[in-house]
């Protein structure tokens, strides 16, 4: 195996298929990176296990630079192969394995040689065989992704809540995350074939790295659904997750129907005040702040509160208010994540009572978006 | 105590006072931040003990915005209190100390109420009294610091390496650091009273914070020097750190006067091939890279070698070298510490033999920089 290719561009496949490396693994080989080269190209292979990305540099391309000089495949350590790639001194670099799988590494005056392994021993990647494919807006699946995997649990304990729950039926999408304390829920449409229907839970882990690979330049996203993988194919970039196994929790009937206390604000202001007083709930032992609404005075009020340093208290800009008068406590926390999922818009969010959910939604578009936070029972 | 102040500025004071205050201290009211308001202006202190820090905000500069409704002083938490700060919705902040030291803290609707305690509890700075002060040019006081601190010991064993010796004689301010393995010297010329000689250990770690409080806007600084304390001025910010006791080692002795191999580098060039060979040395257990000069042929060659992950060989650029053949093996860390400290310039390196220390000068001006570094035994 021997080729050179021009280095700015192998680096940035570089760090698209690391993503999928970790040196944490059990399994030794996938600390590497698997490099696989045909008169074809060069296919860049990393995997984690649960996670694996395949980035292929197609020597047909003239912007890569890619010269295949003899074909072939080795492994090499993933992190220690990256870090001499990146700090080569030329623009071009060749890459030679030689006996024994030494591989040698040249760039202008600076010769490497590296110790790989045998690639036969490189486990094999999921077969995903199907042919309903969906193709998905990048910016949109990627703003999906920001704005559910907020409520995304991290508790190992229900492993099915580390999961997002992706329902495609009559040609819409539906997203959803909760760790029992809050729920995130996005639906888009589709311009797809109306009997294609999938249901499956993605770990939020793996969507988060899918996100990350995802640059500017990438404008569709294919994702093909397997029994217990998924793929989803950027480009010449492909992003291989397992799913998780298990019944997802009924979601829908958690979400209120009506509501008695109304009001709306802008989510960048709202999310200021929350800041704010959440400094002060933080240096308290149970990080909640309240939020008084008097649709009588038109008054909507904030308070924060801790014994040792101190309080706050902020009259908020709420518009529209309307309904019965309230006091709520909530974990400050959930909601400045879920004020940054809604970016510089309105909001209008809606309450039942002290101690039941409420939710947040644009106020331009309640349909397809909406947030919900458990309060914190004060009394 | 009541004022009003322009936000923007009051925080600018208060970042600098603030890299003064450690949240380890063992005295609690050192957590604090101590205000201070006459009708002259507002002075703001933090101190960990080792360093203090005064920062003064005239009420006679307009662009202050300080408006001094009632004079006092108050000490308050100052990580929480800084946060808030940095927070306030509006650009204008007003501070009101009320009964039992509780202070409430108003900008735009938000209000906050935080316990203070007693300035009359916050240790006293110490009083330096001295009519000998010597004015430096910021920039290269700051330059000063950089170069040399790189040498200060972080070993407490031996405490009086974990300074900066500066020694003031014949309008000449000379600086060294040596943690053993490596030494850095730095000579500047001052136009100051011949009179004026000064010879102290300042911890390296307070002319760190020194150099991060003089931001590019300040030109000069001003140096007094008492007893166990020494003082830098620069505009309305005072910087008074504690003195190291005893002696310092005596170190012009430990500096080659004569050299047997001379070659000279581009040191941004020299660095990334260090750079690179310490890839592999980092993987090594003993981390030492191994430098070649063979006058003969002229070839300079660096090797890297880690039994585990592989090798690296790179030809130098290396110009003028001449004297005798030498293998010379070192940490490459010290090396790029070194090369570092003197930035885009070309450097000289003179070597007396594989186990004698090793110097690098810059080749424009030999005789006011020196980086030494002790070489590694590897035979």
């Amino acid at each position: 195996m021997q080729f050179s290719i021009k280095r700015s561009l192998f680096i940035k496949n570089l760090n698209d298929v690391q993503r999928a490396i970790s040196s944490k693994t059990t399994i030794p080989i996938l600390t590497g990176l698997k490099l696989v080269l045909t008169e074809a190209g060069l296919m860049l292979t990393g995997s984690d296990a649960d996670i694996s990305i395949e980035a292929f540099i197609s020597a047909d391309d003239e912007k890569n630079e890619l010269e295949v000089g003899s074909t072939g495949s080795i492994v090499l350590p993933a992190r220690f192969f990256g870090e001499i790639v990146k700090k080569l001194p030329e623009d071009t670099l060749t890459l030679e394995v030689k006996d024994n799988f030494q591989t040698e590494l040249r760039s202008g005056p600076a010769a490497f040689t590296i110790n790989g392994l045998d690639a036969n021993n490189y486990p094999n990647l999921p077969v995903i065989d199907t042919d309903k494919q969906v193709v998905l807006d990048a910016a949109v699946l990627k703003q999906l992704i920001a704005q559910t995997v907020i409520a995304v649990s991290n508790q190992e304990s229900r492993p099915i809540l580390t999961g997002i729950h992706l329902v495609l039926a009559n040609q819409e999408l539906l997203a959803v995350a909760t760790d029992s304390h809050r729920l995130s829920q996005r639906k888009i449409q589709l311009d797809i074939d109306a009997d294609i229907h999938y249901d499956v839970i993605i770990p939020g882990k793996s969507l988060v790295e899918l996100s990350r690979t995802l640059g500017d330049d990438v404008e569709n996203v294919e994702m093909r659904i397997a029994e217990n993988q998924v793929l989803f194919v950027a480009g010449t970039t492909s992003f291989y997750s397992r799913l998780l196994e298990g019944n997802y929790p009924e979601t829908s009937r958690l979400i209120p129907t009506s509501s008695s206390t109304q009001v709306e604000f802008n989510a960048p202001q709202l999310l200021s005040a929350i800041e704010r007083a959440s400094l002060l709930s933080h240096e308290s032992h149970n990080n909640v702040v309240k939020l008084a609404l008097d649709p009588a005075t038109n008054k909507v009020t904030i308070y924060g509160n801790s014994p040792d340093v101190g309080n706050v208290e902020e009259s908020l800009n709420g518009q529209n208010l309307s309904g019965e008068e309230l006091e709520i406590s909530f974990n400050p926390d959930y909601m400045k994540d879920a004020l940054r999922s809604f970016g510089q818009t309105e909001i209008r969010v809606a309450f039942t009572s002290a101690l039941r959910p409420f939710t947040l939604v644009p106020t331009e578009d309640a349909d397809h978006f909406i947030q919900l936070i458990t309060p914190v029972r004060t009394f």
